[in-house]
């Protein structure tokens, strides 16, 4: 969910968007937030609004009120945004149904510089009876006037400094930096709590505490933007965000020798996390909390940029925090460059583009004797590789006095791999593409420079000068092709008109109910999950104890709760208590007052398990131990066997395909309601397949199915994956419902739910195929295993699909195939979207393309 | 409800049942509640509700928990109760649809003394395939050792006064009577609560506010039981039952003749009301309060017994009630009879013989002179008739001297009617009734007298003599006369065999979830009503402010906030506004909190009204003015005008036959809860008729029907009540629903109920029948008029069924009949059992029966 979070006394623009799961409620103190609900509704819509869902820009609108208010703060700021603008705005939003073109089409419209979105431009679209996608002198107009103001109450400047005392955390929020670093030496051990970009996702994801924060969120002196003739003074406490629009302010105010290091951050900026992350995220968090992967760190420290920091005792080295009290104050001298020639550049290489860490990156600078090619002085900096930003101190020394030339690039990589070593224990591995990296960098670096000097490139080096240019992100193009309507079809006849989703509107405004949408139930409790952290084991023992310490345990639900059957058809054991048989299996659960007690109480439940060998993981786990749910399926034509000895050739291969999460936006969901009477319960489930949930309920609780009424409203993407993995979470709230006779609310988080529901097949298909000399196949024998988990589930529909596929998409006369479901040490696999299709294509295909390579 | 409430520190029985809308929640401290929810459920029965419950003696189930708490604290207190000790103990207890009888047969078999009950001894009975009604060896046994004990927490002796501060209430809960009097000067005007069952009717029913109560509960004091040689002393905080108790055991104690004032009023607290109200209403409370109606108060007086006062002025009046600070302290000498021949003897007519005020009551003394039937002293009371006990004072000193005889008996009626005067306004009227019976009360007591003192009888009286008798309350015999079920009939069929109710044991646990047991829904609000309280007016101004003052408040919902029609179909407008049509009508409804604060403001909105003539009440006044539903509806064979001229006699007549309230247990309830969207309605109503309601909300919300869910689960007794009425409460719920988008809750108060929904219709028959002399009727002219009230409802269907009742019950060759229904300025009236049926029988019935007195 995304908010917009509007402050009063702020540097640049005071509305920003923000992630709401990493905002700390205290950190609101005299904020206004505002979400979709409180910019319209479907009676009085705002445009925003409108425009996104009149565009089809909403599927199952999981995503949409993030989209919403992404673009809203954007328009706040920049009531005529430009595409590139929008894009940027929307990059830390993730829609998983509707793709980005029709939100983009509709946030488009915002843009006067570019009516670029091609409105359903057919190749026919001339002709009158050829319908609009939606029609935009229809939308409502932006209007500033009409847009709520900063709450009159919250314009106060509070002078004192705050604590907040929780259940388990005090939060301290100092006025000053007096109090500041009093607080900081009392507690060396608390977090300085900024955007909560990083705390947040420790103490969200990884169960991290802690019992104080400090967060100098209101100490003014932080926040300092103070350009000099040196280069400019960056408070910690100014954001990302920030910092961006700071730096391309000063990149247009000043000469462009000046700003050589601005742009380099810059560049780095704009692909580090998503506009509500950086928004969030501080200049001073950043540089302290992301020493290894930092994409900022190498430039800063090439750039030499001076780090001014405090502490009520002395002053520290940040990096190896060595005085836990150390504090940044300023980040100071983000230099400018020198009139002489100088040069910075940065670089990246992640596994994406935007939102995700660079695997290795860099800063680098050079500086040249005036009028000569003759380095001066240099610095590269390396992150990714180490606990730190990393020097080549040796390799830019040893380069200084050298001309900037090929013998130079050659010299200076053989310095880099020997100065930069990387052990094999660095954190993400890949030791051998990170080195390759470091040089690749300082190639691309040697490149630029060249290039920007206004130097010849040498022949051989001409062809890699595309290796510098930026990745050209395209702005998408909105071509949509569609069938021309028949004059003749009514106007009532929907097929092959764009017609709006009926509850895009509804989606988009937040008006859409969803499963945890729903409002409490009088007396709810919410369950969450102990589950295996073994492949394979027997369990020894379950202590419940501590778990029951923790406040607001109501419950704890185990395997003897369970009035009817212990297993969910098709999917095993629903509380394990004798084995696990993979990794995230159910063992108990716990029922509280709050998800955070639940979750929290659930962590504290002691499991000891003895392992059982083997534990079996892979495809080719299950091949050695011949782990297989028999019977096989198969599908027999003619005689391959025979077919194969006529055969002028024969070729023989194998295809791997791995599995995939379904990712749908929201996690599993539901509610259990005991109706007071006769085991009758009302469950409201996020599922694709409402009887399977209802049909699970009633066997584990053992009453007949018609005493459970089960629903589904909405479904915020599903994919396949939400076929039967609810029917798991379905019984074991029922049971837990049944128990305490109270209301039973399951949201899982994203982790819990990838580890618990699995995905898409992993497929290895093994095949042989008997081909004449013109390329016709005569034979082919064709093994194609899966791997199922450990319980077959919708692993022999996977089969079949994939077997009625192979029978019908290709004619073999002789045709020997065989389906095998390999039962591994993993979660189930489960449907998704093209079930079995995509991996019988890819492994039919690969033959069928040899074959013909052959021919030819 | 009934509950049964357990004190630690008691005179006499220590569990005692009690009307759970009666009892102030302060004054339970350090009580123990119990309710039948606490003394078994469906997995583990308590006798008393399996033995209802298995004896059939649940049919709606709403009353079931009620009669199991009255059971339950009879067993606790008489594990082995007589048969009249189980009729006592359900006295107070209401069912409308299951009739007593199984009630009784389940209770009954606790009772060793009579196992009388007969279980289904069909004439038949004796062969082996006759069903039992049920078996009582498969009854739990009572098992005290299971039972509840005593809350050791409460166990608990406080000897400080309490205070207890409400939103708008001070309570004060005295410890000692220094302190009661303290406060009592204090706060004159504040009452004294003991047992609730005055205040309580008047703050539930009627209104009335006290800002201040004082509950002498915890004062010692009052609590004195001291017998002595002149007879026994009693503290006014003695209850009913309490009171019955100690004077039962003293006559099984004491020579007979010393305990004639006992007696007499022992039957006087057998009829007084029922065994939960007894159980809770003081012998103070009750002198004090029912001064004009008491039923002991004229046997108290007539027997010479003290009342001693305190308060910390001087002495008073308590009858005059001049200063309101005067306490009664005990009341005391409830006196012993002398040797001497004395006679005291306790009169009362009722309109029922139990649960109902007398209309007269009397207590009547007399003592002769030793050996003689010469009058010596003597006193006569009498109830009823005046604001206090009157005394007949100047009769009895008149009668001194005078021989028991019947001159003396012609004497003192004669002198009766001269004293006591009864003005025409005497509250309940029947002035003429009121005179007859103080002197059939007298004549009564004579007889009495006579007969204990073995005195003959004169021949004329003799035939009076039965009127001394007690009227016989005869044990319900259980004899239940069912079809014998073929021996062929398969086990599986039910016809014929007597199964028990499905939920039975669900309603007899209190596990049975009607509406108003439905927990609360998130962010819940309650509706109360403000109706006419004109027959036909024209409404002026209606004025909120007032009403929006209270706390708790949310909104006002009025006939501009109907989005959709503001009419509920066949019942006229939803919210008046321009005009009434009746009293009840509902005109605004006030949303707030809790039902409290919803039906304070409902009080407090103020409306102007003008009269508009004629108001037509009655099926005279319709007939007068012409105000009839058209068309009529009628039937006609043959030629009956002709017919009558052949006639030998004609025969002409009119039946007048009133209304009657169905008075189904629960009374109107629902809720309505909005889904969030698109104007969708989850809407669970007590009816009979589940889309009545569905469409009427759809209607008046102006969505289609498919928008509104609608849901019955049970209903707690309708009797055709609950058929069309329901969809006004129901739509006027989802409108302030839609209006404040938050959940309404909808519960009916009795007088609320009876003033809104009406109930049979009234019917006029006329009847012109022609017959021959042999009885053969050969024409017949029937005319049938039924009060429709305001709106036709259902009053066109009743019509209906009378006329096809008529024309199918009877072969009239030539009839001429007419249906009609009068539009009146009531409540329209609505479906009842039978409904039309039973009125046009008793219509046909008379001339058929005319016509063959007439031929005898």
């Amino acid at each position: 969910m995304i908010a917009v979070v509007t402050k009063y006394e702020t540097v640049g623009h005071p509305h920003y968007p923000v992630t709401a799961c990493l905002l700390p409620i205290c950190s609101l103190n005299n904020m206004a937030v505002t979400t979709t609900e409180g910019i319209g509704n479907s009676a009085r819509l705002h445009p925003v609004q409108e425009r996104i869902a009149k565009a089809h820009g909403s599927q199952c609108g999981f995503c949409t009120p993030g989209m919403v208010m992404s673009m809203y703060a954007l328009l706040r700021n920049y009531p005529e945004p430009t595409t590139s603008q929008i894009m940027d705005a929307l990059s830390g939003n993730i829609c998983r149904c509707t793709g980005y073109r029709p939100i983009l089409d509709g946030c488009k419209t915002f843009s006067k510089a570019s009516i670029s979105y091609l409105n359903v431009k057919c190749r026919k679209a001339q002709k009158s009876n050829f319908p609009l996608l939606f029609n935009e002198k229809e939308f409502l107009p932006l209007d500033k006037t009409q847009e709520l103001i900063f709450p009159p109450d919250l314009q106060v400047s509070e002078s004192w400094m705050k604590v907040f005392q929780g259940e388990r955390v005090t939060w301290y929020s100092p006025s000053t930096l007096k109090e500041l670093l009093e607080l900081r030496t009392k507690y060396p051990e608390a977090p300085l709590v900024m955007g909560n970009t990083n705390i947040g996702l420790q103490t969200n994801l990884h169960g991290v505490f802690h019992p104080v924060m400090i967060s100098p969120i209101n100490v003014h002196d932080l926040y300092t933007v103070a350009p000099d003739d040196a280069g400019i003074t960056i408070g910690s406490a100014v954001t990302l965000a920030q910092l961006k629009t700071i730096l391309s302010e000063s990149v247009h105010k000043l000469p462009k020798h000046k700003t050589k290091t601005f742009q380099a951050l810059i560049q780095q900026l704009r692909t580090l996390a998503g506009e509500q992350i950086r928004s969030m995220a501080t200049l001073g968090g950043h540089i302290a909390s992301k020493l290894a992967i930092s994409d900022l760190n190498p430039v800063l420290a090439a750039a030499g940029a001076q780090l001014n920091l405090i502490s009520k005792g002395k002053y520290s080295d940040l990096y190896k925090r060595k005085q836990p009290m150390c504090l940044i104050q300023v980040c100071r001298n983000i230099s400018t460059t020198k009139k002489c020639e100088e040069f910075v550049s940065a670089f990246r290489q992640a596994q994406r583009e935007r939102n995700a860490y660079a695997i290795v990156n860099a800063g680098m600078r050079v500086r040249f004797g005036e009028g000569t090619d003759m380095i001066q002085d240099m610095d590269i900096f390396y992150g990714g590789i180490g606990s730190t930003t990393l020097s080549a101190k040796n390799t830019s020394q040893a380069l200084i006095g050298r001309h900037w030339n090929e013998e130079m690039l050659q010299e200076a990589c053989r310095l880099a791999l020997e100065e930069i070593s990387i052990t094999p224990s660095a954190p993400g591995g890949m030791v051998e593409y990170k080195r390759t990296m470091t040089i690749s960098f300082f190639f691309k670096f040697f490149l630029q420079v060249l290039q920007n000097r206004n130097k010849t490139v040498s022949k051989p080096l001409v062809i890699y000068l595309s290796s510098i240019k930026d990745f050209d992100t395209e702005i998408p193009k909105t071509l949509q092709i569609f069938q021309e309507i028949d004059t003749k079809q009514p106007a009532r006849d929907p097929v092959g008109r764009p017609i709006v989703h009926l509850s895009g509107i509804k989606q988009a405004t937040g008006e859409a109910v969803y499963v945890d949408d729903m409002p409490p139930v009088d007396q709810e409790l919410f369950i969450a999950f102990a589950t295996s952290t073994r492949a394979h084991a027997k369990i020894l023992s379950i202590d419940e104890t501590e778990a029951r310490q923790v406040p607001g345990v109501v419950d704890i639900i185990r395997a003897k709760d369970v009035p009817g059957k212990n297993a969910v058809d098709g999917q095993g054991t629903l509380f394990s208590e004798e084995t696990v048989e993979c990794v995230g299996q159910i063992i108990c659960a716990v029922v509280a007052d709050t998800s955070d007690h639940a979750r929290r109480a659930a962590t504290k439940i002691k499991i000891a398990y003895e392992d059982i060998e083997p534990a079996i993981i892979t495809i080719e786990d299950a091949i050695k131990y011949k782990s297989f749910y028999e019977p096989f399926k198969g599908i027999k034509h003619g005689n391959a066997e025979e077919a194969f000895k006529t055969a002028d050739h024969i070729l023989e291969g194998e295809v791997h395909i791995c599995g995939q999460e379904q990712f749908y936006m929201e996690t599993n969901s539901l509610i259990v309601i005991p109706k007071g009477e006769e085991n009758e319960f009302d469950i409201y489930v996020s599922t694709q397949d409402i009887s399977t949930s209802q049909f699970a309920v009633a066997a584990v609780l053992g009453v007949p199915s018609n005493r459970i009424m089960s629903r589904v409203k909405r479904v915020g993407g599903a994919f396949g994956g939400k076929v039967t993995k609810p029917a798991i979470f379905a019984s074991a709230a029922a049971v837990a419902a049944q128990k305490t006779k109270r209301p039973i609310r399951c949201v899982l988080e994203r982790g819990e739910d990838m580890l618990i529901t699995a995905g898409r097949h992993p497929v290895s298909g093994k095949y042989k195929v008997g081909c004449m000399n013109d390329g016709k196949i005569v034979a082919a024998d064709v093994s194609f295993y899966t791997n199922a988990g450990c319980t077959i589930d919708e692993s022999f529909l996977v089969l079949v699909v994939a077997l009625v596929k192979m029978d019908s998409a290709y004619n073999f006369p002789n045709l020997n195939c065989r389906a095998i479901a390999c039962k591994t040490n993993l979660p189930s696999n489960t449907a998704f979207r093209g079930f079995g299709f995509p991996q019988t294509v890819i492994t039919l295909c690969m033959p069928e393309h040899m074959t013909q390579q052959n021919n030819k």
